[in-house]
């Protein structure tokens, strides 16, 4: 395990006080736990917006807390559930009158601990939770009708962050904030490559194996098995596979206007990431779906893993005027 | 060699039409040539500021160009200088009647071709052309008096483009601006640890060998020798290593005010970029150096390189606020 950390029980801890010591100006915890972080302004009478999850996926998920994204964050330790006081704590510093909305990934362990919390929120303080799970992994099956949605949360959720952050700032209700939470979550699809794996601290060896000539397609953020693994092809080939499926998802057509983002996993150079992205433009070019606005860098990483993920955010005149609002947080600042 | 590419060949030109295409309002070529990257912008009688280098340092060279920071820049392939004639397309480009600044590191390719570069702008073209090289990496000596500096430039280059950069933005002489950016060297140190290596697609094998265990105080980003190799140390002692080194280099003194970079070289986490900065900050409090602005992530990456530096800029009131304005750049945005 090559890692420049202490201690693998210190690593999240001593990474959070380098967090604050970094942005005095924008974050501070809430109250004397690290792990519940909150933006240092608060705006009265404004929809609180609250995420939460494992470690480990810099900049998701603390990297958005700020100026027109998000209010507050629950943290974990890596791959961990934060527990439903640290969210309930979270909770109750963010509200300011209005409710707050949770937008959270498709994982147990958070469902779990963040319905509690907004259930202490609600019956304890008072506080109006309203929740929007995001699963916009393509690797797994659609839900049936009526059926839960079982699709993991990956990178995309960067664009419901996004769009429920922006209309947030305009002083609009809690159930216009999760109308349009849902409506970026309904209108996202997302698809991720792995070329290597990460290495957990307190495991202290690699969390799966995979042959130096190999790829899995669709591959989680946490290791969770993709749909196919095979040998390592080029990139416009990996590209293709990969919005092909995106693609035929939703599906995109002919005429869509999206939002494109090709993020990072950890270790892959932002020089991959450009070509990869390049190859989507063509692609998308092809397809007549033409490109609003794009993004291509780390946004949901998984520590030192290899590999990327490619998410579409398809729009209409509403997510587009969301998704080009000014924004500015510590990992993320948008003019 | 486990790489998300076409072709060895193909990799940076393929990187820079992903590099066009996900930033049409921002940058375009110069000419024809896709290595030779310009501002959209152009604001007449400002003094241009050009860069160059080769390619495999993402965000660096070319991603700083943008409001408030750089007008052009010429990339060569992986790790190999850009020509003199590619460089004296940028300058002709973004000459706007005020000459131009070449800012760029301190390695001979460079620097033979970027001279000839100058040399043809003036002779042929009539656009006076000012030179800083940058070299403040302290794993090498600080040249004796008289000398030339023989050390390499590392990612501080970032606090010159950007002092630089801002004063340029406000309307100054090219005397003026090379007084900055000189002064910007004078006051910025850095020094680098490398976990592993990257492999140059054209090569395709490491560029150097390091054992599991092993880590090289010193190294440069293209994988030159540094001050020492020895055992894997835990993040407190690698960064006091570290940050010693640069404190007694130019040196930094109780009292003084500084601007921080912990950069990330390429597949290290950001998560143990901010235990470090954690550590740095810790250092400097003892040291009573303060603080003024911080800067954590990649900003000078050797493509999937694991390791870190630390660069120190040493502020008084004008570079503090040439630290402190405005930038916006496809990969640095400050607001």
């Amino acid at each position: 395990m090559k890692k420049i950390i202490n201690t693998p029980e210190g690593f999240i801890p001593e990474m959070l006080e380098g967090i604050y010591v970094a942005h005095p100006k924008e974050l501070r915890p809430a109250g004397n736990d690290l792990h519940c972080l909150v933006s240092v302004r608060s705006h009265p009478g404004k929809v609180g917006i609250a995420t939460g999850g494992g470690s480990g996926h810099l900049p998701l998920f603390l990297g958005y807390v700020g100026e027109g994204m998000l209010d507050g964050c629950a943290i974990g330790d890596v791959f961990q559930s934060p527990s439903a006081e640290q969210m309930l704590a979270v909770t109750q510093t963010i509200h300011q009158g209005a409710g707050v909305l949770y937008i959270y990934g498709n994982y147990n362990g958070d469902i779990f601990n963040f319905d509690m919390a907004a259930e202490m929120a609600d019956f304890e303080h008072d506080i109006r939770v309203e929740t929007v799970v995001v699963g916009e992994d393509v690797a797994s099956p659609a839900p049936l009708e009526g059926e839960d949605n079982k699709r993991r949360g990956v990178a995309g959720i960067f664009f419901v962050y996004k769009c429920a952050g922006a209309v947030a700032r305009q002083g609009k209700s809690l159930d216009e904030v999760k109308r349009i939470a849902l409506k970026a979550c309904d209108n996202v699809r997302s698809l991720g490559v792995a070329l290597s794996s990460c290495t957990v601290p307190k495991v202290g060896r690699p969390s799966f194996e995979i042959a130096e000539d190999e790829m899995e397609i669709g591959m989680g953020i946490h290791g969770e098995p993709g749909i196919r693994r095979g040998k390592l092809k080029n990139a416009d080939a990996i590209v293709d596979e990969m919005v092909a499926s995106i693609l035929k998802d939703l599906p995109y057509q002919k005429g869509d206007e999206v939002a494109v983002l090709v993020n990072g996993l950890g270790a892959t150079p932002l020089e991959e990431l450009y070509v990869m992205f390049r190859r989507v433009k063509q692609i998308l070019d092809e397809s007549g779906i033409s490109i609003h606005r794009s993004y291509v860098g780390e946004f949901a990483t998984s520590m030192e893993m290899a590999g990327a993920s490619i998410s579409l955010l398809r729009l209409d005149e509403e997510l587009k005027a969301l998704v080009d609002a000014p924004a500015d947080t510590p990992f993320f600042k948008q003019l």
